[in-house]
């Protein structure tokens, strides 16, 4: 293997086999193969793509580089969600522990937050005592005996999609549609998935805010997991205003607890639930959309849902208490309700202002080493579309000082917008997309 | 200045300011800039390009990481040659005393050879004792001095275009032509030069065989000099078979004193000859065509050059009596002549074959750290065009021992074919490009 003439075979747009990719990824993660030589193989790739057998050979070669979830000896369905970033996107709290007390193993594998988009695992942490860092065999023991574990993307797993993402995040390659394609696959596929549902967001607040490329990610995700056994079914679905009403960390457990006790807004419902019955129906423990908005509608009123995250958050070591005592959480020390300025209708509230806010409050990260405060956010009330009365309070800011309170009025503002007409906003859930092709979405009967 | 951004940037088909071509050089040079992130953007840049001004910035800021040969201070015109490389090219080390014999300053920088092509410092190196690594006080001294040094790229003169040119040899991004450009620019106008003649090879044996590249890279480099009151004109000369007859390094020098006694082969006189006149026509030495050839003619039949190429081979410590004495040159130990199988006329002597079988033979390097053998090679009396009678010698093979002979004959066989009919030929040289245009070259009457 002489790296130039392949980088120089990719350059000019042909193709590696997939004996090379093995050789490379594991010369890459050696060291033998050097970061200069890989970036600029990868943004040769940028430039030219990658074939579905190439983008294969690459995700089964990352996850060769490390160990797997080991759970094949379960007898049970092993399903997870993906999704590819938003504001107030807190889909995975709620779903993880809904669909594991529906019988369904859930090993869920989130990340941090990084640009304007939170990240599961920081917002579990805001749960005092929660470890979010449980190693391969902890993750595996837990989601034998109680259906689910909600981890981070281990040392253990693909430790070569780790080092090839620090790369691309230097080296401006991070876009490449194969690229995130296989980096996601590599993670979830150790996971040890029998299926995968996509939460892929459209518009202005989606990490990657372009809906024909978003499109084409989930179809690179859905030939990956459909060459290696794993059916892969991705979602559309709308991230042009937050989703729910809490965007922070500790806010979001909190309305994600309400939401496990049947309190959640109603576009976070849909949203879990519409990702949700895909989950159930891959799992084969719902024959229809509507018996699985049923199994789901049923768990929640019945507490089975809440038990469950209650008993998640107590294996992880967290403080289960937090679910009858929202107090235990992180508070901010200092609240201010922004309220409406006129009469009107509210036009837009800009989910990359309000994701960007929190950052500037303290509450997410501009590099992976800045420590995350999980207290401060927003909770904003005004839903884009409704009527508001001037005095209104359309949102709580929540902030260390007054100084953040001072930030906080100021991206409320700038990210709230009233005007006289019904804004256009995209379908909360628009499209599915299977290996047998696109149809549109619609909410069972 | 995050660099990310800018190869981000760059990717996207948009331009760097000159100021940040000149702090990316910077930090690239002290180690700030990692080579991963430049070796991203290089690739980035092959596809994109570079416009003139930033091709611009770059060489400057390439100059400007190292020293000049401080020269303005000599009041005489200082013109320097550069080739594309091809096989057999002996071009400088004649060219170089000859103009230097009549009154222009010629500070010579040449390369290695590397690829199938030779180079001129290894051709020099052969003389026993003659040293090219002058720094650029010695050699500023010398062509004060004597009018003309032979140098290699010392440490001092553009370090950071070495350390980029490394890692394009390493990353598959040394073809992008304004980085071609801009890496010989910055060593030449680092010369202190008032003009500089290109010879752009063409042909199967071109080290860039596609004359539209070639003709682009020599457009690129016109402007460059333009840009910094450097006039440059090119040649287009023909490299489908090797230039002059012997192709080895101490062979090469044999056959240079030779042509500066007068008695070199036409093909290499008449290459000579018509960049010579360049150079002589952009230093104001000559005002025309035929005046130029006029004067080059009278220095060789008065024997001005030959004594210029003493001068300079005692002042930089070589053994000077080579030129009456060719055996104190390195010889081979063993030779073998290889004769004709057939009568016929000589179809093609291929460049690339005889080129790489030098390397064969141990007088050229497969990386730089290898040795040269400066004895071996080739002399090549086959002439394409030329009719053969069977029996007749067709070249003679210089080895180190029976197994170089036997793979020097195995190199002829295939580089030599014999058939029926006039070969197509490139013209020896035919075009001129400058800063004003194309035009056909031809002979001065």
């Amino acid at each position: 293997m002489i790296v130039p003439r392949l980088i120089e075979r990719k350059r000019d747009g042909g193709r590696l086999a997939d004996s090379e990719w093995h050789e490379l990824v594991a010369a890459y993660s050696s060291g033998e193969v050097p970061d200069y030589q890989m970036s600029a193989l990868l943004m040769a790739i940028y430039f030219r793509g990658l074939d579905r057998s190439e983008t294969s050979a690459l995700t089964d070669a990352m996850i060769g580089s490390g160990g797997r979830l080991e759970l094949s000896h379960l007898d049970v369905p092993r399903v997870d969600k993906h999704s590819t970033g938003g504001v107030g996107d807190k889909v995975s709290i709620i779903l993880a522990p809904l669909i594991a007390s529906l019988g369904v193993a859930v090993p869920m594998m989130s990340g941090r937050g990084l640009g304007h988009t939170g990240g599961t695992l920081d917002k579990l942490e805001s749960i005092p005592g929660f470890r979010t860092d449980l190693s391969l065999t902890e993750a595996a023991r837990q989601v034998e005996s109680i259906g689910c574990a909600l981890i981070g993307q281990t040392k253990e797993i693909a430790p070569a999609d780790r080092k090839l993402y620090a790369l691309r995040d230097a080296t401006a390659t991070v876009e490449a549609i194969q690229l995130i394609a296989a980096s996601i696959m590599s993670k979830k596929l150790a996971e040890g998935l029998t299926a995968l549902v996509l939460d892929v967001k459209q518009g202005s607040g989606a990490f990657m805010p372009d809906t024909e490329r978003a499109t084409a990610l989930a179809r690179a995700m859905i030939e990956l997991g459909a060459d290696r056994g794993c059916p892969v079914v991705a979602l559309l679905t709308a991230m042009d205003r937050p989703l729910g009403l809490a965007c922070g960390n500790a806010l979001e457990i909190a309305e994600s607890i309400e939401a496990l006790k049947g309190n959640g807004p109603s576009d976070l419902m849909e949203v879990t639930f519409a990702l949700g019955a895909e989950m159930l129906m891959m799992a084969g423990s719902a024959g229809s959309d509507s018996a699985a908005w049923e199994m789901m509608e049923k768990s929640i009123a019945s507490g089975d849902a809440l038990a469950k995250f209650v008993e998640i958050v107590e294996a992880q070591g967290g403080d289960a208490r937090i679910v009858d005592d929202s107090s235990l959480l992180p508070r901010a020390a200092v609240t201010f309700d922004c309220l409406a300025g006129r009469d009107g209708i509210v036009a837009e509230v800009a989910p990359r202002t309000v994701g960007h806010g929190v950052i500037g409050l303290g509450g997410g990260r501009r590099t992976m080493e800045d420590e995350v405060d999980p207290s401060v956010g927003f909770v904003i009330y005004a839903r884009p579309g409704a009527r508001v009365a001037r005095g209104e309070r359309l949102a709580t800011v929540h902030a260390r000082d007054e100084s953040g309170i001072r930030k906080g009025i100021e991206v409320l503002t700038e990210a709230i917008t009233i005007g006289d007409d019904k804004p256009a906003l995209l379908p909360l859930v628009s499209t599915r997309i299977s290996a047998e092709g696109s149809a549109d979405w619609s909410r069972p009967k």
